[in-house]
């Protein structure tokens, strides 16, 4: 059988993927196996931009780990790369699809397996929505704390893919803190478990926390084991309007100095709150030029809230006392806020985080950054650890006349990764490297950390054939 | 040079340790290489019971990471085995020396080199023990939140060695939760830098989480960037006495059920207060014949301790108002209730987790275990997490006419080990596999699990120089 070497990797592939498919079609089930143009132009990318757009030779739905089995088995046989996928929320590229990959969807394992309330677990299949899992878990006075801002719609699957992060990250920790054990599908197709049922336990390497934040290249988990924590007791919003952005920050440090530990602690821009306004109908704009939007929980929510109350009326902003249902709302629009925005090479949401005492310096820096090289800015930041989002655009309508937006556009983003480093940051806090942040690893990660990651994922996949070209 | 090959491993080592040892005395310094009996009989083991005792050829204290690599690059040239080893208070041989090792102690490495009070991070050298960085960080209202009962003696670099737990561990995670970065030098002698500064980030695999709780088999932890926590607004203890140690384990499920998170939630048996009022002259055996100790904080401190003293008291306990000092007290005799215990070949203190809602049933069965096979049983517990220590052991005076006493001992662990695993339990929740434990590790880790560990083993250490024979 003629085969040919691709240029990214050691993947040897069959010419002709029209076999292997009748063969994956013949071993499943026709539907689960699409080759139409509409399915595999649906599932070639996920949120993040796309620099180079190919379309998977088929889409594979699976609906049992022996599915997924005999998917990578199959695919390991003749060399065809397997792109997994959960909800294709991922704003880095890390589904997007490759040449000649198949995409493999696990959306249709969304079952919850088990949830043991007494235990404070459960134990689901990778395509449950987040917001599904909580909602289960909300019967009995439980949550599953990481909440990406996309947890409506992103399976746990894809949340652990990526190490996602969320807006309660900094008082409950992001995924992997919140996941116990691990079933994944290895690169030869065999079934392994990772990690322990219990909350406590170090009985050999942390494959767990190794296939945490891997995306897809080290092995495809098909079950997860997370542990729950008690819905809060009670919960106070508090709304900060400052006149500009580095006041908020500013309120960041001083919510830390008073040693509160908030639940959420959102940083909004001018830019956000303008776009807020115009899909809501709010009048955030007219209140101030940046947001500082604190929830507290627990027993001690009420005291907490007045403290950051006082404490930052102390700094200057306007503090109003919003009731639950304007603050829920406040919550929710801010979840909401990248809602229909999807990334693509004229507009570019990043994702650094920096040491908590940079806020101030960063956002400064952004804002000039913009200024510079005349782009559009706006900023959300999960504040509390320091995780910013700035997002730079330039308008479509420009490319005509405005020939070198683009390239404004690339220095703009650039600048905001070195800032970033130069800081003691790093080039994604929550959303993982994908394909599209590979171009700024190698100024976080020097040759041999690398190199290392390399020879691991070598290890583990050494044909090459899991989600090659990305995350490492 | 003539070479052999132990059993144990692929080390080729030199026949001539006399040579490596003034290589490496004249590298160092003379007061930095100790060859001497009693200070190689010092070094020798750790805490954990010991089956096999093996003197080092030389104990080596580091100053610094040059003096690390240094010693690393020699003994990799020599074929020589390296134990590194913290302040040697681990329980399960981790840091035991083998045939023909040096032990690397890096005890002098104690410098904390940055507190970011801001950040709330500190960047600290392996050596510097748990209760100097709390110390340390008090003085900003924050805290390192593992606290291994031996943290006044341990240090950081022992801690992350074996991913230690401690008290806190429910509400604040274990010490992998609390690492950001490392820095550590390969088995090649080379340092590189894993993690991030900041509290978030993903980029790449995580190599942080890898080599936490690897028992210094894949590398040599030289420096530790840690999270730190607010210190608690307030503190709030509840000592609740039951008539047996079943009915405190239910006790922890209906905090539970109450949905209160304590930061500390303690289970004593009779003989552990039996040995406290003993050792302290106190006469909590009096009072019960088990003890739930549990202690809130935070802004809801009083709070969630008003609820947990009535749950508690609802379900049969008596529930006592400690004033702040004979709290203060209660916490710290149970913190030292496995003090000045060294584990030996007679007496083993075990470290199983099982998940919450199986206690009960473990707490009846260890008693059943005790019975059966006539040995002595005194348990303590991390409740909240489900991780128990139950010490069994015989008396040493009865092997002359009891000669089956050690067959009985050795019958109960490992009764307590299979129900632990039936329970869907680990072997160990905190205390790391070391050696001693290696021969029940095959009971919770099937081939596969354990030949992927290996792999990566080889893939860090091919030559096998670092701890060979722990922890995998």
């Amino acid at each position: 059988m003629a085969r040919r070497i691709p240029p990214s990797g050691p993947i040897q592939q069959s010419k002709s993927p029209g076999g292997f498919i009748d063969e994956l079609a013949a071993a499943l089930t026709p539907e689960q196996v699409a080759v139409d143009e509409q399915t595999r132009t649906t599932y070639a990318a996920d949120l993040g931009p796309v620099l180079d757009l190919q379309l998977p030779v088929a889409v594979v739905f699976a609906q049992s780990v022996e599915d997924v089995q005999l998917v990578v088995r199959s695919c390991a046989k003749h060399g065809v790369p397997i792109v997994a996928r959960g909800a294709g929320t991922g704003v880095s590229g890390g589904a997007h699809a490759i040449q000649g990959c198949i995409v493999l969807s696990l959306e249709r394992m969304n079952r919850i397996l088990r949830l043991n309330a007494d235990d404070e677990t459960a134990v689901v299949e990778p395509g449950v929505v987040n917001a599904d899992l909580n909602a289960a878990a909300a019967e009995h006075g439980l949550m599953y704390a990481p909440d990406p801002a996309s947890y409506k719609m992103s399976t746990i699957g894809g949340n652990v893919a990526t190490n996602a992060g969320g807006l309660r990250c900094a008082k409950y920790g992001v995924t992997r803190d919140s996941v116990l054990a691990l079933d994944v599908v290895l690169a030869d197709g065999s079934l392994i478990h990772t990690g322990h049922q219990t909350f406590k336990g170090v009985a050999g390497y942390d494959l767990t926390a190794l296939f945490v934040g891997s995306e897809g290249t080290l092995g495809i988990v098909v079950g997860v084991t997370v542990r729950l924590r008690y819905l809060p007791r009670d919960v106070q919003t508090v709304a900060a309007f400052y006149p500009d952005f580095r006041g908020a920050a500013a309120g960041v440090l001083a919510v830390g100095r008073a040693r509160v530990q908030p639940a959420i602690m959102e940083m909004l821009d001018a830019g956000t709150l303008a776009q807020l306004d115009e899909l809501y109908g709010s009048d955030l704009g007219q209140r101030g030029q940046a947001l500082l939007l604190i929830q507290t929980d627990g027993f001690g929510a009420a005291a907490e809230a007045a403290l950051v109350r006082e404490v930052l009326a102390a700094g200057g902003a306007t503090v109003t006392a919003e009731s639950n249902a304007e603050a829920e709302r406040l919550i929710d629009m801010r979840r909401s806020s990248r809602g229909d925005e999807v990334d693509n090479e004229y507009r570019v949401g990043e994702d650094v985080a920096v040491p908590r005492s940079r806020l101030v310096d960063y956002v400064a820096a952004l804002e000039a950054m913009a200024a510079t090289h005349d782009v559009q800015l706006k900023v959300v930041a999960h504040a509390g650890d320091g995780n910013l989002h700035p997002t730079f655009w330039v308008d479509r309508v420009d490319m005509e006349v405005d020939t070198d937006a683009m390239s404004r556009l690339n220095k703009a983003l650039d600048d905001s990764i070195d800032a970033a480093l130069e800081m003691g940051g790093t080039i994604t806090g929550e959303h993982g490297v994908g394909q599209y942040k590979l171009r700024w690893l190698g100024l976080e990660q020097p040759g041999p950390i690398r190199e290392l990651q390399h020879r691991i994922k070598e290890l583990f996949d050494p044909a090459g054939i899991l989600n090659p070209g990305k995350a490492i």
